[in-house]
């Protein structure tokens, strides 16, 4: 049993939106593939994955780094002990030989699309969707069978106006979720609450909307938007500085009740492990976001499960970041409290299979084998693609 | 005034070398030549930068990023006020455009590199060595006129002997250093007493060895080598434990009184405030390492050194890792503490000017316009392949 081959692609996100940082119109995603000599049906069993959306593709270090070290390696160190499927933990650590600690910003990402092309693998070996694969061997075998997911838009359009926010957001709401989230900190503070109580009007309810500064606020700026945001009793208020600013976070915490948002610009368990310990998250109502395609993987997610673990989290206040299949069999298979979704952008990888309803704010996994990319037909058509004469 | 092309190519840095996380032998920089229409001499100034070491080439960003979008902006946007030069600042906003906070890991890296041929040229412009370009520009005008260096070494070679790590060690004070470094952690730690008892017979004293372990420690490790090493008083005890693990370095300060340093695996200035935050590192004696050319360059560099200001610490103690001669540079113009030197590896980055001599653990930095690479045989004859026909 051993990989014979891996390809690797940037494909364009391409999206004429932005938000309080920046603007997605040169956004990539690297489509990566696992070619095994496994046969099921007849047909080798293949992997795929990408590194989610945000941080651009990663092919340098892909076709430089981590795919010669993982062709390099020896068949059997990728194996599980009783050699009978690959073994997620081992094919990590060959990936990373010869990478010094600290650093976590592309290298995390490349290893994110390659890690979920393992888990597609592996589940699909085991002949399993990949979230109950998971309760299995890493929950308690009991997995949720469907996953709370809000919908994430309210980005800046090019030509941004109040009509066209509202209707985005409604749209949201009559195709079946229940809290919507919307971008701040890229339009002065005033107009940034003509936009939300707009958007309120709509949802109803504070506890129906987040908001999301993308990490561009100062403190003075971010307590400021906490005072005027406080009265609204939001779903949360995400990233609102630096992510590496924890003083900020834990200042900020201080400062405003209702639940706070962050952790998708956190990269390894070393980064949540600081945030865990200097900014100030409350256990009993703030949300962490880190993506497991843009940090190392479900085998170093796994490690951030632990780290939470530990400080007394439960995985419950995870919602990743990403709105990708993957992280949706993890919050399934892991039981966390739920997933990000992004109706209509980021295509081909944004969203979940093709036939699968939003129904009162919850969506489930795909039941065929491995994260069910074969059942979003514009996404594997980019794997097949990708995969050329061989499918 | 227009940069006209750039040229980017991975050069091998391969060495039999490995310390306590990572071996060598696959290691690369990428090598960056910033091309003008400006005339010096009757040809065209060519800013040339590179990586540092340890980091590996970063060819995806910066020809699938960064590079295209330096020759997309606006060559206005690129110049000083009075347009008679470059403006480093400008040129950073351009290459960090639509990207996302947080994630310092590959991205600083592939900015180093560039940012390092934008100052080699800006001091070319000037007529100017770089490190009087800095003084003036930057420092207070009167730069130190030459620098600490420390040779550092002591790797595990393959067929690891003491004989020949004294023989290493001795060589280096023959060269004229007064300060050497070994590695530690890739053995255990009754071996690696061994090693350094066998160094300090010839180094003499303590003070004159530091000692390295790259991060690999865990909190009780580091503290067994703390209370093992304290007895020596050490130059400094480096790098105990991942580079993010602020709370274990605060616990080793805690416990260990000699000097302790760290940061080459800090990228940025959010990175280096953490440190300071929470490190628990000592104004008076601790050392902070941060490397020019893998920290998105000298411009987000002077942002590292005003948050050490603003906590009260002098940039002298400041020893930048990485042995090249931008760093070098940069500790004469902004009177650092000193400058890392890796005699006779890394070829052909590592080291300065082929002519100049280190004199009582001291050397002066190139007088020639720019970085002085063009005084680097062997690293200019890579910089000239780069150009081809154009030089």
């Amino acid at each position: 049993m051993r990989i014979v081959d891996v390809r690797e692609q940037a494909i364009s996100l391409r999206s004429e939106i932005r938000n309080a940082a920046i603007s997605f119109a040169e956004m990539d995603t690297s489509a990566v593939a696992l070619i095994t000599d496994v046969i099921r049906d007849g047909k080798p069993v293949v992997g795929f994955g990408f590194n989610s959306n945000g941080r651009y593709s990663a092919s340098g270090i892909l076709q430089r780094r981590l795919i010669p070290r993982l062709l390099a390696a020896e068949p059997v160190d990728l194996l599980d002990d009783a050699g009978t499927n690959f073994e997620p933990r081992r094919i990590w650590d060959a990936l990373l030989a010869n990478e010094k600690p600290g650093g976590h910003g592309e290298r995390p990402v490349a290893v994110g699309a390659i890690d979920m092309a393992v888990f597609d693998l592996v589940a699909k070996i085991a002949e399993q969707p990949l979230y109950r694969y998971l309760a299995d061997r890493y929950g308690d075998g009991q997995p949720d069978a469907d996953v709370f997911v809000y919908a994430a838009g309210g980005y800046y359009y090019p030509d941004e106006d109040l009509g066209r926010l509202v209707a985005e957001m409604s749209g949201y709401l009559e195709s079946g979720y229940t809290v919507v989230k919307m971008k701040i900190g890229g339009a002065p503070l005033s107009a940034d609450l003509r936009r939300i109580e707009a958007v309120l009007e709509v949802v109803g309810a504070g506890s129906k909307l987040a908001v999301d500064a993308n990490g561009r606020f100062d403190l003075e700026t971010a307590l400021a938007y906490a005072a005027a945001l406080e009265p609204y009793d939001l779903f949360w208020y995400e990233e609102a500085g630096d992510p590496l600013d924890f003083e900020l976070q834990a200042r900020l915490a201080d400062a405003y009740g209702p639940p706070l948002a962050t952790g998708e610009n956190l990269f390894s368990h070393q980064d949540l492990r600081n945030l865990l310990r200097y900014g100030g998250l409350r256990p009993d109502r703030d949300v962490v976001q880190v993506d497991p395609a843009l940090s190392y993987g479900l085998v170093e997610y796994l490690r951030i499960l632990d780290v939470l673990s530990a400080a007394g989290w439960s995985a419950r206040r995870c919602i990743p970041h990403g709105g990708h299949q993957f992280a949706l069999h993890i919050a399934a298979g892991l039981k966390l409290g739920g997933n990000e979704s992004y109706p209509g952008v980021f295509s081909p990888i944004g969203g979940f299979s093709d036939e699968v309803p939003v129904e009162t704010g919850r969506v489930r996994p795909s039941e065929a084998p491995g994260i069910g990319i074969e059942e979003k037909r514009e996404l594997y058509a980019v794997f097949c693609e990708l995969l050329g004469a061989q499918r």
